[in-house]
């Protein structure tokens, strides 16, 4: 096995670096001269409070100095990576917080054998200087049906711990209350993790192999391997089976959650895995327990106690009450708990109802006028147009992009075509072209779909109410500035626009042309959309899909352009017809 | 190349059952019937305000949904992974927020051209029905020194327009002054990230291939490759090479940066980098931009925006002033905006002193008393014993754990001999006993020197101001009550408690013994520590690292048992020429 590559500057620096990291960037967060321990900057709030420390190994971040902060922890002591810090630092701390004024001092320690000899021999330490100093040791590992003598191991559910004492102590609340109260918590409180992956010590070769599509469960945050090996399942059963074995009432570990029990749920990342299959496991996770009887009271999914890179999640449940909860819910300044909403998670309906007034608007019934009819033999010329150009423009498109550009255009035509003959069309043109900008955005697809719906409705604005020569002018002045707007693309790109902008410009001359007049100046800019279209044939492509083919390939003209022109010929013809 | 196991339960249904999750675990949300449409569930705070939608492909996961609250979006619209949301759920959004009375609607898009067409066409339909709503695209990426006609993409530096406008729509300001306000954030807002692993969308294979040892410079956030491979380098060196590129002015899509402007960093994990390695890549950049003379205000680092489980990491620079820090700092209720503080990051100092009286009492001058001579003969004593049994102890502990258990003893002998030729030999022998702690804690090292040291600070404390038989007893059964809570073993366990607690029990007779009587019963317990650490021998390790060998391979005496037995019949035995 190969040791990794690490975004890290050295092996033996990174520990010191990354609380370095943590500490500038909060400025809630200070280090103590000399130790691995950091501590609130704002000590003097601590004066006849009880502080509280934890800590361990690094490796784990953002546990522990991400949960140091007002309502939580009071200084969180650091070890190297995976390994126990020194007495002598949790010492320094416990010191340090006893003389800004606290009453007392808390170590919430995870239970590893590690730490419970540093801290527990800086605790005696520490009494033996006469501070007022406990210690709670947080073991809530449900990998092991039969735990070894040295218990259930420390893991995530150490920050529901901080959490609840943090706020028990934020109240003012004496140190053998708070020993008490979270001492009760620890037993209602069970973990268990899986992973995809091992994770690597940096500077060394990952703690232990899996081959792909197998997953560990039970592990413990350092790496170690876990209790049995499975084939990576469905996120469901995986989490299915995390629960049961957490609550399986026949292993020494477990967790005894009954129907009816309330819980707060807590959904770690332990490094790697994506957010997508998190929240996927989170829905897991709640459906799984709702499905049992059990309400969730709240849900915290994040990255909260991790293993360096492992890619995997572990879920850690707590049997809560309404006080338990409220500590909970307690605000703290700590940099890494979570912005949590205060709601409960089971029994909402978490679903809004488009409002009334919304699905009216699209369901809207219409009435036909006097110019439906023209409207409709308009449609229909334009879509045989497209029908019969089908193949010419896949092969223009074949020659830059895809070649599905006629088959696009054709299923837009399908849908016209269908719809005519299903609805009434409307008599106002600007209803008509929004409803043919639901269809092509619904059937055509694509940057295509998209953009002629995009046309369609700007062009639909000036239309209401109007459908005089100006207004039609208006409309395709206004259509192709929302193609511009949205698509990025200019005249000279070789796209669509190189039919359309020549044909606005030619249309300009509305304004200045006598009654009667305005059927030539619409067929001289047909003309003139028709050359930019054949234009295209020279221009170099900077927008679209054709853009990523070499310019010296691409000899035919644009076929998007190639359309536009189409259409508008077709358009005026069938209107012209009717004079 | 494989397609990659993920922890979903299909490819189809992966982006609903995410939005569930976020959804279900945060009661501030709500999803929009019929749409993948994330809303506040608090619509009705929206009357009279601008509403902020945002959104995009899926996979990216905080973003979008991850910011809808109070202070920043008020709807987030998903598409499926890496795939623009449809036009119909954009409109479904614009057009619920407006029915809960929102005087306006601000579309927040980033820089794609799916995004752009299809949050475009759904700005144009939500006009045409008249309400008023405006767009703002965001176009941060640094990647490329002459970006194509599409522009910069738009990354990270999303989020903090999401702040900023969400600060600006909470104060009640309007659509045109936020428009106007975030427009110019914009243009002072670049981005560049990193990769060492690609990703994957869920049923494919890797976005691309990326050989150990390299990575990526200037990614987007769909999988696609950057503009540059490098080897990878030290975090400093890599975050040089990335502000170097993000400020070099010969690029077009450069952030303009000198020496004395302020910026906000946001330090991005793309997915699954360790936070260890982000916390180094944060000090990293703090220290690079703190080097040009750049004045950092804020630090964000953490899990924003991703790309699904990319190994990778982006900087977001914002340029910015008081007012922007102000929106910045403003309160939100989204879930993933960070629990941040408000301090300025540089020029603070993060080292806290340790206190005086911290300092002093580990430098207090200790006084010689009568019975330092006695002391430091006992000491001489112990040292010549371990130091002999050096081999002895070795030779059993290769029978049953890491063959050092005599080099552990003789590091804490030869500590305490250096000890008594250079310091005083204080008078007390509490304090004699807090010295020893000292020195076998930092010089044993190991479990043994925790529990050594714990023992000796435990037993420490009867002795200060007494130092007769019975305070000699209190002491060991302190010290030894202190070994057994902290390292959890029990006697039976096959270690030192074995040869410790038989001799407590003996010395329990102290009390009924009359005056001149000690030394009988002094000998006794030694004689009883002695068998205790013989029958160990037949015991069966449960703690410590013996307990991980099979127990037919153990029938060796346990060594930190003979040595406890050891010191004890030397100590005495010391006293005992005394008299």
């Amino acid at each position: 096995m190969e040791v990794p590559k690490k975004l890290l500057n050295s092996v033996d620096s990174c520990v010191d670096e990354a609380l370095s990291g943590i500490i500038s960037s909060n400025s809630g967060l200070s280090l103590l001269k000399g130790h691995r321990v950091v501590v609130r900057s704002d000590l003097e709030t601590l004066r006849n409070r009880v502080a509280l420390v934890s800590g361990g190994g690094s490796g784990h971040e953002p546990a522990h100095a991400g949960y140091v902060g007002a309502g939580m922890l009071s200084a969180a002591v650091a070890g190297s990576v995976f390994a126990s810090p020194p007495p002598s630092s949790v010492l320094a701390a416990i010191l340090t917080l006893r003389q800004a004024g606290a009453s007392g001092v808390l170590l919430i320690v995870k239970n590893y054998t590690g730490d419970r000899l540093n801290f527990g021999l800086a605790l005696e330490q520490a009494r033996a200087r006469g501070v007022p100093v406990a210690m709670v040791i947080v073991a809530d590992d449900c990998a092991f049906v039969q735990p070894s003598k040295a218990g259930r191991r420390g893991l995530c559910g150490t920050l529901l711990i901080h959490k609840m004492a943090g706020a028990l102590a934020e109240e003012g609340r004496s140190l053998d209350e708070i020993v008490t109260i979270v001492t009760e918590a620890v037993k209602d409180i069970g973990t268990l993790g899986v992973s995809m992956s091992p994770c690597s010590v940096p500077g060394c070769v990952p703690s232990f192999e899996l081959p792909p599509g197998e997953m560990e469960l039970g592990l413990g945050i350092h790496g170690e391997a876990g209790i049995q090996r499975l084939k990576i399942g469905s996120a469901d059963e995986v989490v299915k089976i995390m629960i049961d074995h957490m609550t399986n009432p026949t292993s020494q570990s477990h967790l005894p959650l009954n129907t009816g029990d309330t819980v707060v749920l807590c959904v770690n990342n332990l490094g790697a895995l994506s957010c997508l299959e998190m929240a996927v496991v989170t829905r897991a996770a709640l459906t799984c327990l709702e499905g049992r009887g059990v309400r969730v009271a709240r849900v915290t999914s994040g990255t909260f106690m991790t293993s360096l890179e492992m890619t995997g999640v572990s879920l850690t449940l707590m049997r809560t009450d309404e006080e338990r909860l409220r500590l909970f819910d307690a605000k703290t300044t700590a940099p890494n708990w979570p912005n949590l909403s205060r709601g409960a998670v089971s029994g909402r309906n978490c679903i809004v109802e488009l409002p009334k007034s919304v699905l009216a608007t699209e369901l809207s019934a219409e009435k036909e006028g006097p110019l439906s009819a023209v409207t409709r033999r308009v449609l229909e010329a334009v879509c045989t147009t497209l029908l019969n150009q089908r193949e010419q423009l896949n092969t223009l498109d074949r020659a830059s992009g895809d070649g599905d550009c006629g088959n696009t255009h054709a299923l837009a035509a399908r849908a016209i075509q269908e719809w005519i003959h299903s609805h009434v069309i409307p008599g106002c043109p600007g209803k008509v072209l929004s409803a043919l900008a639901g269809l092509v955005q619904e059937h055509m697809g694509g940057s295509s779909g998209a953009l002629y719906s995009l046309f369609l409705t700007a062009a639909a604005t000036p239309l209401s109410g109007r459908s005089d020569s100006a207004a039609w002018a208006d409309a395709l002045h206004a259509g192709t500035e929302a193609m511009r707007r949205y698509g990025g693309a200019d005249p000279g790109d070789r796209t669509m626009l190189d039919a359309l902008c020549p044909a606005l410009d030619e249309l300009r001359k509305l304004s200045e042309v006598p009654p009667g007049g305005e059927m030539a100046i619409w067929q001289a800019a047909v003309q003139k959309a028709e050359s930019g279209a054949e234009s295209t044939r020279n221009l170099t492509a900077r927008a679209g899909r054709a853009s990523y083919v070499a310019a010296e390939r691409v000899t035919l003209p644009d076929p998007g352009a190639v359309a536009v022109a189409a259409i508008l010929r077709t358009v005026i013809a069938a209107l012209g017809s009717d004079k």
